[in-house]
């Protein structure tokens, strides 16, 4: 049964002003397209105002100047943020995740030597191999494997069919998404007359505090020393960290990305869209890389940086506009010839 | 044993003209390269042609119009539907898929309320949480997990290593293919002084019948409401699906794309390639997307769109050649410039 | 306890000179911004060579002719390789892979007519179908699946979570890292008034001895006949390799590439970075196809390839140099357009 609550209440909760009768009652939180009587939606971006007139929502979270009031609204700083508040305290009843019971089930693997917390949670068919320690209230999923001497902190959650090789160093509060795999071996060969030899990766994975990592990722150990993810950096679906990569702390990484052998990220680097970062690179702090950019040099600390390879993205746009403008280059091309023409036959005129 | 077929057999079985000795034995089918005696090939693409004389097949299916008669031929109006026929009836001895068994493997870990329909098959480790429907027919195989209260449909067939979470929603004879992840937290987070705060992801996936899934897809939960994927779309390897994003019915996402947050494709759109869609894009009915495309905004329905930032394909076609012909501008304008200067200099020459 | 070595026994050992100390001794192997004291680490590409001052290391292996003599050096012709000799040799305490005992953990789950060689590895929740043999030595980690029919040669290792789907062939000494999807259907469809009807895919996929498959790797298998990975070749993390592509011998293809359809390369080919390549396409031997190229048209034996679309590497240079330049170009074509201006007013004032 969910609880309803007036719009006064909701705008309390979030810091808010009401634009709009406070009284307005309100029983679940949806998307602006999906939002039924009741609902409390929101807008986050401006580019979707008109639609508070068509949504069914009973009221809109909007910014501090969204135009319109068609609807009730709540106004704050940040709806982003206000919403998600909303999200967590008036609930979704159909789709919260369930945290399983604590224990180890009688499927599950463990090997020898292996030191679990309280309240871990080892599901079922979950293989663990020597020497590993879990911290408290960690959950291991159904089918995650970790090998040998691998140490994962407290209250982690290790979703379904995530590899974590041996030696693994993961910290507290780390999310793993299904299929990610932690630990493979770094790409390395030594290639002899048109023969690849295998170079043996012998280093760990490192993942500190508050990492989140997506679906399908794949991080691979170091050749040597250690790849190492800093602490509250999150890393989305697909991306691809090679070896003995340093990604700094609070750093920010979208699906599908790559980032090459040995390259270090600062602090609170954004490296967004499929954008790729080739091997021996040093990304300062606080620096942006534009979707689908190509980083071939070192990027200084603080700049945005787009194209491909990558430059500083205010010449990036510069030069997308004059490759945008070339069809009238190439007519301003042939005026000038044109003009050129005219003038050569005046001249030649004039000699006779 | 393989059975064997008149070339006049085959050529009824699929609609087609005899064009060459009806009476030639067809006991399998392989491709042009790989074909042996007593095989039947297939030239779906004329530039293929030329290797019509150099298989070892007994027999060829071809266009209408596909030159050379060096073989018996069976002349179709769609080479690649009516070869596809004859893989399916005349097989391929060596590599057809084994249906398993009905019936749950005593190694699978079922949870409570599960509600099993009639000749499923659950395969050995299979894992299926509390509250879990899975329709006729269907299967899942080794490895599997499904996360509780989801439902799933009839005649599906769920490939080792899938993981899907919480309350997904899964049509009629999906398919599922190896590693992918269905229903992974969205990547979304609030961030307050450089520090980013999860938010949670609270909706859940949809995916309407016949959909197939490629091996290594993510598709990412929504924040709220759904992340869905219309009746019959087919989606290729490692292509990721962000949090809220709609795709219609009938599209097709080939490897490797990847669709931002809350965008929404129309009916039969084709992604292409490696391409790209950003967060919040409208994509209409009908529209191609051609591959390494980077779409940045809105695309009406029926367009071609290519490019980087995706534009219509003609407008980027002309813009490329451009591009292809700077080094003959280059060359233009330093004629010109010599033209000028010759220009300049009998004109101070005059003036004297 | 590490043993430790003197630099003199050290360049023996790796056949090269010292520069300096021969007596300096060495206990450990380590990256140059990482090493310690007793340590000795490496420098392969000169650029490296200024850190040589400033690492902790006591020694260091670097090229013939590598600046800088202000540590204990060890010069050899391949730094690359004679380090990695040292790795194995002088080992890394904290994390050796391990060998898993050989024998079937009683949780595997193995079909009839299974052939296992002496000495096999099968892993706990392993789940290995009907008619599979596995060679002699070779390792299935936890959750490895293997459909029915295939074949596994010797000393492989499979990699925990990896799913091999029926009637594979994989050679000898065969890696497969974490997540990989070996032998899922073809992405192939016959559209029929927008419908998109599933074209079986009754193909395998053959992998030849000393293949090295990454993390999440996707290798469909073919329509018909066999997709095909060449001995010797090494491919990264996050590769699709659609059906029926055939990749020669002793490629390497680095992560996140993508390779459609029926394409064939040919042996010793490198494909770069996020490189794509379009389907039926022929890629000859020795050639390299540089980081984000999307190759479109067959590439004849040696050529090096850039950009998108792909062409010969030092047009694209030369291509690019002129993008890069447009600024200046349209500098150009302004001053051209002031001189012409200039020539036009005299001539009219000449006139007059």
């Amino acid at each position: 049964m969910p609880k309803s609550y007036t719009l006064g209440e909701i705008a309390e909760l979030v810091g808010g002003q009401v634009d709009g009768d406070a009284r307005t009652r309100i029983s679940g939180v949806s998307g602006i397209r999906e939002a039924r009587k009741g609902d409390i939606t929101f807008v986050a971006n401006d580019r979707y105002a008109p639609q508070i007139h068509e949504t069914r929502a009973s009221a809109v979270v909007v910014g501090e100047r969204t135009p319109g009031n068609s609807k009730p609204m709540v106004r704050v700083r940040n709806p982003d943020q206000a919403f998600s508040k909303l999200v967590e305290v008036i609930g979704h009843a159909c789709a919260t995740a369930r945290r399983p019971a604590a224990g180890v089930h009688p499927s599950a693997v463990l090997g020898r030597k292996v030191s679990l917390g309280k309240g871990v949670s080892i599901g079922p068919c979950v293989v663990v191999e020597d020497g590993v320690s879990v911290g408290d209230g960690t959950v291991l999923y159904p089918h995650v494997y970790v090998g040998h001497n691998t140490a994962i902190g407290r209250d982690c959650l290790i979703y379904p069919n995530v590899s974590i090789r041996e030696h693994t160093r993961i910290g507290d509060r780390v999310i793993i998404h299904s299929g990610a795999a932690i630990g493979c071996d770094g790409f390395g060969f030594s290639t002899v007359k048109g023969v690849h030899h295998k170079i043996p990766q012998v280093g760990i994975v490192q993942i500190d505090d508050d990492v989140e990592i997506g679906a399908c990722v794949t991080i691979d150990r170091a050749r040597f020393d250690k790849t190492w993810i800093g602490r509250g950096t999150k890393i989305d679906n697909l991306v691809q960290i090679a070896h003995n990569v340093v990604i700094g702390p609070h750093c920010v990484v979208t699906a599908q990305c790559g980032i090459a052998g040995s390259s270090r990220l600062g602090s609170n680097v954004t490296v967004a869209g499929p954008a790729g970062i080739a091997g021996h690179i040093e990304v300062g702090d606080n620096v942006v890389i534009a979707g689908r950019a190509g980083v071939t040099k070192d990027v200084p600390a603080r700049q945005v940086v787009s194209g491909l390879p990558a430059q500083p993205h205010a010449q990036e746009l510069k030069l997308q506009a004059l490759v945008r403008r070339l069809p009238e280059a190439a007519q301003h091309l042939e005026d000038l010839e044109r003009r050129i023409q005219r003038l050569e036959q005046a001249a030649t005129h004039a000699r006779r």
